[in-house]
């Protein structure tokens, strides 16, 4: 139980010991008791018992999560499925998988390397897929992939009484089907608050015959992001765009020993056949240097790319190195495409007049960034001034038709938020859905709703 | 009133006086009372009147649905939103667009003709493209561009009681978004059973700078299919890939003065730049000549190509040509794309045991196929093999990990299967889902669940 009561409901290992009064940066809020099931039967008992002594039940899988996700707010059981790590039902004609809560995607991805597929969606920490699907997660190559909610099949799901349902029926795994309501993704998303995932069946893709990635700097974040815009608009299958503002890439030159120009970068990769590669790059150059983009710096290797997009993974890690002592805080939004310079240059503007330390990094294909700040936890001024210039982002988005959050959820911190998103109405459905499935609340008490 | 007591909520022309015992081949049920609704301030006060007086609520597009959706089997008022048919908020440098629920796909692709975008998802009928979100409409095109389910980002709904939400919130168009239960695609697919969808924001996409379509005939129906997994494992974005075996063809051939081999047959479409088309096109003729197909028929121009994609979608046409004074009936389903070829032979051999003229076709890239009988409705022991054959295939589909449809839907027709294929546990949690939101079982009642 150590590691839990250590503070692994508060997500990354970094942000284990984060404290803070304030709703978006989350203190540590451990349950009473962990269980380590082993397997369906047992996480089903498990729930029984809980349902029959009205304990809350928070489902843990690598607690990687950035809203406080697996924090029990009610105290209760924590149901840590890392004992339960089979990977399940490959068929790899039909490009599909099984796997169970202890799988990550690096370990699915290094089961896979010998079949020629791979399962795309990678939100940076090694997450375990099934807790991927809880948040419907995305990341960098959800431009071209799609998220969660376009790649989970069918779930199993141990319900809040212990019942065990597979959300598109037993064994079922069709690429498309119109056969009833899509419960598949009503639970993707649901962030444990509908039930416990305990096997998730994923779409799978073929390895791209070639792969190559590109670095890219730009004058001002305009460019950068009127880069991105055309890129897609030109109809472009690029499979990362990854944009970094001058502060991110500084930190990540300095703690991947890298040396970018310090100003607003885009890195990116494309996927394909060899000549396919070809058109996509000339075309994405062609845009870019009208936009007074530099010269591509080229990671065509497999140890170069692997390289650059790990520094852009340690972006978190970058962060934090630039302020020794400091705790890191992301938050994230996403709006319609054409809204991204905007809302950049004036989150920018809103960092320097908060005084705070804030990196941008963003998957901006999909219109989504992540502010990542880095604050002294001592200093109650600062952390409060986080916590401003994270609502003003968040309503910045909304009033640009985005979301408050484009991939992190919406946790503990983003309730309130998804209120005014969303309007008291939605809040009502969304409530009552709950109540429907989870008349107890039993399920991860006090997320997404209020 | 007329055109719906005409038979309207049978769904197309052509089975507008389809009778039958069975619940697979739907009779027409009108409803009490139409209304033609101008706004969604009207749809809410309709609502609201036949909430206060307990009267089903049927909502109607253009009943080109296939499983008897819209029949109004407790009697009730049929909300026709023929008269909503603005297009709204263009916003073509975001890809995205909001309809109302009169507009159906070519209103809205004519409209789009001069930006460079279009809405790809097209299940044959010119339907509404509300109704296409209600119903989870899919067609030739998914295997690239996905189905509903992917692309409708927000829905406006009006619930049973009046009252609006907006699924994503009101005026919500991020392309991704992880903020609560995904209530939109709650929505897509639930056949009008929990509100009446009033507008819809569709992802748009560039149209392809060029397109080119082929057909190619091969010596059986394994060596079509297997062809069309192995180009799907070949990576090849393909655009369409349609099966029609070689009674279907031969139809197709008779009823559009065609003059293909009368045999199992690819009609394919690759969309993409002068050289990625190339590429594309290249891979897949080595693929299908390594399968002893024949060399390409090309549609390069535009006119041929529409012409070869109307004899696809006039295929229902040129099926009941071959039967004059006969009906039509479809029924789908969808499997693992491993399993397709063993489905299809066995349905056939099925076909020729039950003495039925069945056409087979199908949007194979995704493991969906249609079988499209033909009829005489008079005669009751044919009605009924029917019934028994279209029970027989979604069953074979379900024992082979597939669903009992794809694409059409639940609707009237298979609720009985719908629960074989996800069992009671689900169907229970389906059913407090329509409780939480539809408290009085008023709106569609009778579809979906039984």
């Amino acid at each position: 139980i150590t590691d839990f009561c250590a503070g692994g409901c508060c997500g990354r290992q970094t942000v284990r010991e984060q404290h803070g009064k304030d709703e978006s940066v989350h203190r540590c809020r451990p349950p009473d008791v962990v269980v380590f099931p082993r397997c369906v039967e047992e996480v089903s008992a498990l729930a029984k018992l809980c349902h029959r002594h009205q304990l809350p039940i928070i489902p843990f899988g690598t607690g990687t999560g950035l809203e406080g996700g697996v924090g029990a707010v009610k105290g209760g059981v924590c149901f840590s499925l890392r004992n339960m790590d089979q990977i399940l039902d490959l068929h790899p004609e039909d490009f599909d998988v099984t796997v169970e809560p202890g799988v990550t995607r690096k370990a699915l991805n290094s089961y896979l390397r010998e079949t020629g597929l791979w399962f795309p969606v990678d939100p940076g920490a090694d997450a375990s897929l099934c807790g991927m699907a809880a948040t419907s997660a995305s990341g960098t190559n959800a431009v071209r992939y799609g998220t969660m909610r376009e790649n989970v099949m069918n779930l199993e799901v141990v319900l809040a009484d212990g019942s065990v349902i597979h959300t598109a029926g037993r064994n079922r795994r069709p690429r498309k089907t119109a056969a009833g309501y899509n419960l598949t993704n009503l639970f993707v998303g649901s962030e444990g608050t509908l039930g416990i995932i305990t096997k998730t069946t994923l779409r799978l893709y073929g390895v791209p015959e070639e792969m190559v990635s590109a670095v890219c700097s730009f004058s001002s974040v305009q460019a950068a992001v009127d880069s991105t815009v055309q890129i897609l608009q030109a109809g472009v299958p690029i499979a990362r765009i990854e944009f970094l503002d001058e502060v991110m890439i500084d930190a990540c030159n300095k703690f991947s020993s890298l040396s970018y120009p310090v100003s607003p970068t885009l890195f990116l990769e494309f996927h394909g056949s060899e000549r396919s590669l070809e058109e996509q790059v000339n075309t994405t150059e062609d845009i870019t240097q009208s936009n007074g983009g530099s010269d591509f710096q080229w990671a065509r290797d497999a140890e170069t790319r692997n390289r650059l997009w790990k520094a852009r993974h340690d972006a978190w890690y970058a962060a934090l190195a630039m302020r020794p002592g400091c705790k890191a805080y992301a938050t994230d939004v996403c709006v319609p495409l054409s809204r991204l310079p905007h809302i950049i240059v004036e989150t920018k503007e809103d960092l320097i007049e908060s005084r705070l330390t804030g990196h941008i990094v963003g998957h901006v294909g999909d219109g989504n960034f992540h502010c990542l700040m880095v604050m002294d936890p001592s200093d109650q001024d600062e952390l409060h001034r986080v916590h401003l210039f994270s609502q003003r982002l968040a309503r910045r988005a909304l009033a640009m038709d985005g979301t408050c959050t484009g991939e992190h959820g919406v946790g503990l911190g983003k309730r309130s938020l998804l209120c005014e998103e969303v309007g008291p109405s939605v809040i009502r459905v969304m409530q009552s859905l709950k109540d429907a499935i989870d008349p107890n609340n039993l399920m991860n008490p006090g997320k997404i709703l209020l």
